[in-house]
């Protein structure tokens, strides 16, 4: 029997849009590239303007879930995408350090999972506690005049990228799970303590992490020697302080 | 003295559109992607819902041209290119035998001249007269299912397009070098021997970081935090060996 091919599975994740028309476009931009996951998180009413905007894509709008917290919409996902069109002007700022849609779409194909892709208000955008519960920081490139997308326009842009990629998918890894990724950054935290790492440097430097193994989206063996070397690490440096 | 640098110059031509909203959201793509030059082929008005939806893209609707037919619009223009959902199913129908815009894109920014992009009505598309008078169809790729994109979406994917490919190189992270890498893969193996890591699996270990490092890779910035929790790590580590 032929192995069953796992593509990653797209959701599109809009955060309190306040347009039904933007949802109806969204919903429509989705059909088009074959993906039919929405989730709104508090969102506005899907009315008549929402649907005509929707054409035949109605059927999304209508399987839609709705949640009432950002939380619960995305804790059943496996890695989660946040998108932005405002740019750190330094890479220093971690939290909102993009990575670009291209070297995104490349990679992300080579992964199984849910994957959520998440975008903000029309107006605000994601709140930087939302950006922060997201494994990378998607940068769509715009222009640097006026680098504000409309919200289905940006949602187009990202799976119209993914669509095209699609055809070559290379041979993907298992990544690693919410579990793990979890479990992962608890260890790296512990092991910042256990170095007596600078408090006030210590979120940053966490989240750091967390974008550089977003970005890398590690395997499940990956993981696992990653984990044996965090352990031992940990290990050490307890046994021997335990000596003091 | 430099050489300047001949860009093809992008006109947007849409052909009879109905609904207000779509010019207004086809304002606002064009300036996120830095083309300025809208011409309208016996449009509907551009009323008050258009001009809400340009945002800030307000200037290019004033700038816009209008024209009451398709051949006084494209007349002073170099090159011309149809774009359709519509893809014929086969290669004897030259008319709507496309280009795909990932081929197309990487082309036409090498040479100068007027491009006209033209897009056709929402719910007809071009005509095969306006087709027939066009340098060339493009094909956006979408699902075989429901191929048919919003109007302003359609022009939003075809600049995106080209203006990934423009001279413009996004400003990517600045990554670290050859050297940094070196120093840092050095750490991670002087920490594999600081804690006693089987030697039989160091390599493999090594390469794997190695790798993860390659897919994510780290910017400068990320390269010094990263180092500065190995070496904290290793003086811990050496310093509690050292008290044994």
């Amino acid at each position: 029997m032929a192995e069953k091919k796992a593509h990653p599975i797209f959701y599109i994740v809009l955060v309190e849009p306040k347009n039904s028309g933007n949802i109806g476009a969204v919903a429509r931009a989705m059909m088009n590239f074959d993906v039919d996951k929405l989730y709104l998180v508090n969102p506005c009413e899907l009315d008549s303007v929402c649907y005509a905007r929707a054409m035949h894509a109605t059927k999304i709008l209508d399987d839609a879930k709705t949640f009432s917290c950002f939380e619960d919409a995305v804790k059943n996902l496996d890695y989660l995408v946040a998108t932005s069109s405002i740019e750190s002007k330094t890479d220093k700022r971690h939290l909102r350090n993009p990575l670009f849609l291209e070297d995104f779409a490349e990679k992300v194909l080579e992964v199984k999972g849910k994957i959520g892709l998440v975008f903000g208000r029309e107006d605000y955008g994601l709140f930087n506690e939302e950006i922060a519960a997201c494994d990378i920081m998607l940068k769509i490139p715009t222009s640097e005049s006026y680098p504000s997308l409309n919200l289905s326009h940006a949602v187009t842009i990202v799976l119209y990228s993914l669509y095209l990629r699609k055809a070559y998918i290379p041979k993907r890894r298992r990544p690693m799970g919410p579990l793990e990724k979890k479990k992962l950054y608890e260890f790296f935290g512990q092991l910042l303590d256990d170095i007596d790492y600078p408090p006030h440097k210590k979120e940053h430097t966490t989240i750091m992490f967390k974008r550089i193994m977003g970005r890398a989206m590690p395997s499940k063996w990956e993981y696992h020697t990653l984990m044996g070397v965090f352990s031992k690490t940990l290990g050490k440096i307890k046994r021997t302080q335990g000596k003091k």
